[in-house]
């Protein structure tokens, strides 16, 4: 079918050049001419305007937007001078879903379609495929399904869940899903993003446990700021991480992509060094906590694992420098001190 | 080649079966003489004691131990009485790697090399093959690897992990592991039983939230001891669990085994109804944070994820009290107040 | 000076017990005629509605709501039919300072002067004074100051902070405080609560660890699911909670006043048999979580500790029962497996 | 009564001082002969050598050791050569409860009495007393309780905890309490020292969300790695942290000692400049996770704190720079990426 692409960085691009591979006509737009240029070289129809965008496409519209959350709205805001009654708006990046309900009411009173699409799959996506959490009215979802068909992983050679054969046939198996009405997509897939951040989270630290095996091997201080090792002889396995990953990919209980993508960065460089360890969160990770603590589900894991990343950005260096003053204060303890130690041999 | 197995519960008579079928000899030994007609039917070689059990296995001797942790030690302390210098025992359960370096230790003034062996796979082993991280002397280790190499899933159809094309030829692919001296098994083996734990927590949690997504639609009671949902219309999602863990098994970030499993687990019962939700640890979790501790690892959410296991089984019960009696004290709040209705209509 | 008060549950009918003893002509008015009787009996000045409550105030007025957070805006609502410009509305309930921030443009559009106050000192107050957190316009603060200053705790035997004596004067010693616009007095005790609840947990965890001290002389089942205890002698200590909470009240580090209320629970009940542990959180705890990932700043302890309280309520569940069914799928894993039992003696 | 005092380092000296100045007599000894000196100035018998120490009590001597943890052995071994059956040893350090008890059982074999006090108070406790929990065997316990009761703070100005009044005269009041028999000291101080960091971190905490009130204000980087603040005008508050902790210390729920010292400290300097936040633990914040862990207890709070401590130090490091390798791996996000930017306007 036909569909209109607005928002031509990695994630856009890549599904365009999956869809027109797989025979579907593809109208695109950014506001880089060269990223549009760089389409119609792989058999996308460009457009030197938004208006000259929405003209290309036939009625009713579908107009997929795949740009940063913080310029969707801006975005409809433009499309609204220009499409009309029956066309359809598809939000297929990160937007939070309550902006999704917002939207979609103000959609609706003008007879436009919105469908909140969340997308998984990152720069894999044009090779495996895209997993996708889609909310909206059930016309409209199933409007799209041929797009969706061809931009998801298809069964592919992953197992049947058993119990699957007999179940009613639908389209979870090829990966993707209408979730529910709108807001439901980014909904399912905000919480996807937390739960990334936990698993994450379990194999940095798990593997920074591994590594510190050998700890035995060093000396360390001996003054009353340094706890010693009470049996260094427990801690002296200089271990591969780079192999440790690798065997766990294949018959164990941890094997997942996020492993796979660890054993592939750490066969690189076993030492991370490009890395300074300052570690992003988008919005989805902090909303999954925050719809968590409104529904008072407690997820202690998905919450831990997000104020490593604040921490991990410098952002406790204030708390750290209360608790140290607080140590000062009721015990004279000083940081790094050199000075407390032990007066008998 | 030819491995004496003792212990023939399921793993151990599953890995039995393995090697019988891919050409090595077993002899096989349990406390249960059914558990050892079972498996001579599939080709092993039975034996009606422990000293028959040694007997017919030539030397120097392989034996492979598959009991629980709690019983090895009496198991070396009765071999050990018939073994002789030269044999090799290997332990394939879940011991804690402490013990491990203690019994090398006592072991090789024997003369006798110790094998630590941690194996991941669970009741799947016989049909994907075992991970397995050893420990141990390298000789003793190489004299093994027909019997690691069977037991062991192989490459299978899992894809390189880019760049080891051209990387040293090693197990790792292969889905086993010598990780290092004595120990290094079952640390490795402990550790990724850690991280199990946070994966597993991760995917509990962020389904949890899921699930409550329609909490809007639920009228809760108004009273000061109830916090108020600001915004009900944000929850209004009644999320399919069962059909969401299946679309994330392809082509997006999370997918894994554990997740294949869960997909498994909702279609056969959406509702867990089978389930008490009382969830079982054992030792190797708590080995893990034992380990990060000592080691001075930030290993919040593994911890975090053993600590919902043993609240989940009521050992949080009594902290509980105590927060209500203290809330009592200040405030006077009564737990469930039917009272504190507002008297501000 | 003269001040309203509306809303005389435990709360505002104590603080117009303070005022009045202090010399404050207090107005008073409460749904419950019972509850406007009982505080005339103390010299207060009862109203019969609303209406006859407004008119007994001299202008400009100054209105106290002490009443739940959920008809905080209804109470304002019904008064801004009968108030008028330069007259102050003061809310010293438990309301979200997002909502303050709204009240104060509402209610300044038409020169009504709002003060937010965070109130803490719970059924103590009377007695001790209210600590207070106060946010809103200079003039409409300052002119307030006998009321706050009454209800205050005032510097009583509480030793000054070293430094003060030379510190320009201020408020904060007397036990209350201008924190800024308005907003800024519920923002402050809404993290004064979330700290709270980090504090009665770390008592609650510290305590639970004591009590558990004796487990060493229980017998534990000993099957694959329970992880043996592997030194009982260290765990043999019959600890009296009671005489310990006591015992830190002086001269430890962690006195406070939670600490004293831990020891009265205590000494009254050691084994707090009329709690069920079913831990409320009203929204400040929520609300500050929800602040710190605004902020990204990280919040671990305060987070867990509100975590504990859903759980304590059975919000966990069905993640339990999907970690048992996890378990179950990978391992054959049977909550509380009597079956498991070790085959080798 | 007469005690020997072994170690004068800022906590022996000053409790020397305090026995004295109510009238023991204290004979001392220390590596450095100035630290000998200056307690003889304050009216201590001095010693010269650890034999001229020993010949200086009289028997049953009592000795309290006031040294590191980690000479407490050496010291004991040093004195066995010196002193015999019916002396008593106390150590009054930061013991590991596990070493009491093997100490204990080593010495009541020579039948030398062993007495374990875990002692809190800092460098405050000249002034205020000593909190002291004590473990060991009844007789040897009774026979210091002048020192114990001198030590103390005595009941001071502290209010009696409502229901003391009837209760059988014990010595909690005190600020003393006989815990248990030997370890029992240690066990209790070791929790205590496991609550103090969950109480700090709460505050820390707290205050940091305090203290980042006004983000609203500030402009942030508007790319794809960075989450927007949905409402800036939330966040406009800049609040006095020194005001704020000063408030609290009357009449709030969170009062305490360790807010008193809070108070100091921010007093001095709001900034805490001097101060880089990398904040040590010493052994009883990671031997109370441990016992938490045997217990099955969970103590996520208590936990999540120390390892924020881990944390400061840089320890998380590795595992943050985990985390960005997986999150290039995937998404292609490079770290405080400047080239992600929006390319729609």
């Amino acid at each position: 079918m036909q569909l209109g692409m607005i928002g031509l960085g990695r994630m856009g691009a890549n599904m365009v050049r999956r869809l027109v591979r797989h025979g579907h006509q593809c109208v695109v737009f950014d506001m880089s001419p060269n990223a549009v240029a760089e389409l119609v070289k792989d058999n996308a129809t460009g457009s030197s305007s938004l208006s000259d965008f929405v003209k290309k496409l036939e009625k009713p519209r579908a107009i997929w937007l795949m740009v940063p959350a913080a310029v969707v709205d801006k975005s409809i805001r433009d499309l609204l001078l220009l499409i009309e009654a029956g066309d359809t708006l598809i939000d297929g990046g990160n937007s939070y879903y309550i902006d999704d309900i917002r939207r979609s009411k103000e959609l609706a009173q003008k007879g436009i379609n919105y469908v909140d699409v969340g997308t998984s799959g990152g720069v894999w996506g044009l090779e495996r495929g895209y997993c996708m959490m889609i909310g909206g009215p059930d016309e409209a979802v199933q409007r799209l399904d041929p797009v969706f068909k061809t931009l998801a992983p298809g069964v592919g050679e992953i197992p049947r869940t058993p119990g699957r054969e007999q179940a009613a046939v639908g389209t979870s198996e090829h990966g993707y899903l209408h979730c529910g009405q709108n807001g439901a997509g980014h909904f399912v897939k905000m919480v996807h993003n937390g739960i990334e951040y936990g698993l994450m989270a379990a194999y940095a630290e798990g593997l920074g446990i591994l590594r510190a095996a050998n700890i035995g091997k060093q000396t360390h201080a001996a003054d009353a700021e340094t706890t010693p090792l009470r049996v260094p002889e427990h801690y002296q396995y200089d271990l591969n991480l780079s192999e440790i990953a690798e065997v766990w990919r294949r018959g164990s209980v941890v094997a997942s992509w996020l492993l796979d993508l660890t054993a592939t960065a750490l066969l690189e460089d076993p030492a991370l060094s490009k890395f300074a360890g300052r570690v992003s969160d988008s919005g989805e990770g902090r909303w999954t906590i925050a719809a968590a603590i409104d529904e008072a589900v407690p997820a202690p894991v998905l919450t831990t694992a997000l104020y490593e990343r604040f921490s991990s950005r410098g952002e406790a260096d204030f708390q750290n420098r209360l608790l140290s003053a607080m140590r000062y204060e009721f015990g004279g303890h000083l940081e790094k001190a050199a000075s407390e130690r032990p007066r008998w041999p």
